[in-house]
């Protein structure tokens, strides 16, 4: 009875047109879905995995097990080597006024930071916004201070996304830049939309600064900054002080992990879906990016649960490392490009598990075009925006001239109250807005693997 | 100099085109928007308002005076008789699977609900979907039963304002149906697409029912609805006990809150703005609809500090009573209609305070066209929503032949998640999805007033 069921469904489906396969995606997803289930045991029963960790390693073991509960054709772990950088002890931090007048502040290292001094470091602060202001400063007013970076994310802008990546060069390079004047360690105001009291951390780089002259570097929350400021303009004279004990290890072996069904017609020619499964360690990592993560595996269960057999190869990819070296992402690509594999599409969820919204896309205008095609098809799902723009960290490297990369774009509103701090945990997900998700990409895939690439047709 | 700067700011205003007044109107509500601190202060300082209470008789006064300080042209209160409806103690209910073996369940009387006897109400309970089930069953089947409606909302349906539409006549019509055929009470499944532990309650009626005759109804959380119903496909003999002690009073005067800026070309042409007041009791009503109070309001403000001058006259009007009789929206709608006042466009905010996607518009063809040319105006804010639908329920009764009407759509996925239960608090609210959405309606009321409407200009 259930096989009599089955292949009717499956012969009905032939005969329906591309609005009634995505409408079965999206009731899939929302009635079906594995997508929350997934996340509830990786950020609560594994829980945050930063690159090198127990965690990460755990949370490559499961994800690979339960890809190999979907019957997929082959699921393999791929080798790859990634940096270790551990937190230590809990940091602390205060403002002195005076001796023994002090008020304590949220602080958390940068990941990628040396250690302070085992009594911790205290010293002046002078506040910049800029990498300008520090220069024209200089070494006369800087040397022997803790640089402290103010610049807030603009509120203005309605992509969070854009405010973010207009202020996030001072955690990246700050210190790097304050070594130049002198600077013995960085204080940066955490990269978060919201006033409150968690520090938000992230990667950040020494370049080739050698390590006898690397400078201990922190971020601490907005509230402290705006006191940290306050203070500040009152008294130029007050200390900070702040101890870490984080420290940069060995790199060690981890694996990008990858499930794949084979294409029943071009099985060459490979559309990838996928987001990194390492997260930072202040929270579980549930939108940055374990959400991404279950979104993709279920893309490849949903395609299976709507009777879809794909023609293409659909590969989902678990990458390692993206936070602190994209080392997985990389390693992912050097391998394709290695074995000649054809990566026509790679699709890549990693900015939060809120209601999607709809597509940016790398591709030409003959792709776009065809992209823009099927723009109708989403407008029940209130999926809406389709542009020209950055896909995704992970998948950045498969870029070639031909193919298409796209990243999912979720609203964007409530990302930066979270990203990489305590609060990115499971209780910040919605279950709705996560399955959406997942069903927004699957459709968008579900297309690419019917009509192929349009620049590759015409060509 | 103050003097100065504001004259070349309205200079400078006057020669921008609607782009640069609707970016600054963006800005103004994202970096000086005021939403956010009012409803904090409804929400948190005054609290749930059901009409007639005193928190409802405080609202009234606090956003009263909160207007005039505003600098509008003209503030008054509209007297308006009310229902008052009281829930008196904390419900408490049980699943009785035989004598002194009990499973507590959570569960609120619904609004307009008579008391259960003073020692509580047990009986057996029938489990109905619809109201043709009920009526198959019939007399034989629920006379001295508990009817137990447990139609689940559909999550299949992307907007959630429609699996909600599809659900709510069992908690509104329940009792007038179930006493048809005899039964003593009604339990209803809460409107709430999540399975969690939170009863919602809701306006119900009794039709003609006499007195004497009505039952009590009260509405049950979704995992207890899941639990009641598990038990009862194992032993349809259980007992359901609920005590409530819900009283409805004589009416009491209240008001709706209204401000006005006067136009400065067409004044005789009222353009409305409004939300609701009161709310349930069980929450702070931040959601519904503390946020379309204090988003309408900022529209004035906003208006103002981006430097615009209406030619039309602006009302915000804080309605008294959507929830549980509609008397502040019937009320304003007879008196216009009663001094001819010209009510072109009414927009409402009641549908939550999350990111904006848009508006539902009750217009002629041609008013239709003329919003439909704005909506590119309004892609930078991805606001993308601009369809034919239902508008608001205090400003339906001012619908006309040539006017319009509009209601502010938000992302739904997370609106019944809260809607009338205790977790519509303001730790539920986003700053910036709440100023987005004042933003949004400013940008609207802002074209409105400029142009006038279609229809009107034409015939």
């Amino acid at each position: 009875m259930r096989f009599i069921i089955l292949i009717l469904f499956t012969l009905n489906l032939t005969a329906q047109n591309d609005a009634q396969v995505i409408s079965e995606i999206y009731k899939n997803s929302l009635l079906n879905g594995k997508s929350y289930d997934w996340l509830d045991y990786l950020s609560n029963e594994i829980g945050g995995r930063l690159s090198g960790s127990v965690n990460a390693e755990r949370a490559v073991k499961w994800t690979k097990s339960e890809m190999e509960l979907m019957g997929l054709d082959s699921v393999w772990l791929q080798p790859v080597m990634v940096p270790k950088w551990v937190r230590g002890a809990p940091e602390f931090a205060y403002i002195e006024r005076a001796p023994g007048i002090t008020t304590n502040v949220n602080i958390c290292a940068l990941g990628g930071s040396v250690s302070t001094p085992l009594a911790g470091l205290k010293a002046q602060v002078i506040e910049v916004q800029s990498f300008e202001q520090l220069e024209k400063l200089g070494k006369d007013n800087i040397n022997g201070k803790i640089v402290f970076y103010n610049r807030p994310m603009d509120p203005t802008l309605i992509d969070t996304f854009k405010s973010y990546g207009g202020c996030v060069n001072q955690r990246y390079e700050g210190a790097v830049n304050a070594i130049k004047y002198g600077a013995v360690g960085v204080i940066v105001r955490s990269m978060n939309l919201a006033i409150d009291d968690l520090p938000h951390t992230g990667s950040m780089t020494y370049g080739n600064v050698p390590v006898s002259q690397r400078i201990p570097s922190a971020a601490i929350s907005t509230k402290d900054a705006e006191i940290l400021s306050e203070m500040l303009k009152i008294n130029k004279e007050i200390k900070f002080y702040f101890k870490q004990n984080c420290k940069q290890m060995d790199d060690v072996l981890s694996h990008n992990v990858i499930g794949e069904i084979s294409g029943s017609e071009f099985p060459d020619e490979y559309i990838l879906v996928g987001g990194h499964l390492d997260s930072w360690d202040l929270g579980d990592g549930s939108h940055d990016d374990g959400a991404g993560c279950v979104q993709s595996m279920d893309v490849l269960r949903l395609l299976k649960l709507s009777g879809i057999k794909p023609k293409r190869s659909i590969r989902v990819v678990l990458f390692m490392n993206e936070e602190n070296g994209l080392r997985g992402g990389r390693k992912y690509a050097e391998e394709a490009f290695r074995k000649g594999e054809n990566h026509i599409f790679a699709l890549e969820s990693d900015a939060g598990a809120f209601t999607p919204r709809g597509f940016y896309f790398e591709a030409d205008e003959n792709n776009f075009a065809q992209i823009q095609s099927w723009k109708e098809l989403f407008k029940p799902y209130l999926i809406h925006f389709f542009e020209l723009g950055g896909s995704g960290a992970d998948i950045g490297p498969l870029k070639t001239k031909n193919n298409v990369l796209s990243g999912l774009k979720p609203d964007s509103q409530r990302y930066f109250d979270h990203h990489h701090s305590s609060s990115d945990v499971f209780e910040n997900i919605h279950k709705r807005e996560l399955e959406l998700g997942a069903a927004t990409m699957t459709a968008l895939i579900f297309l690419i693997d019917k009509y192929g690439l349009a620049s590759k047709i015409k060509l």
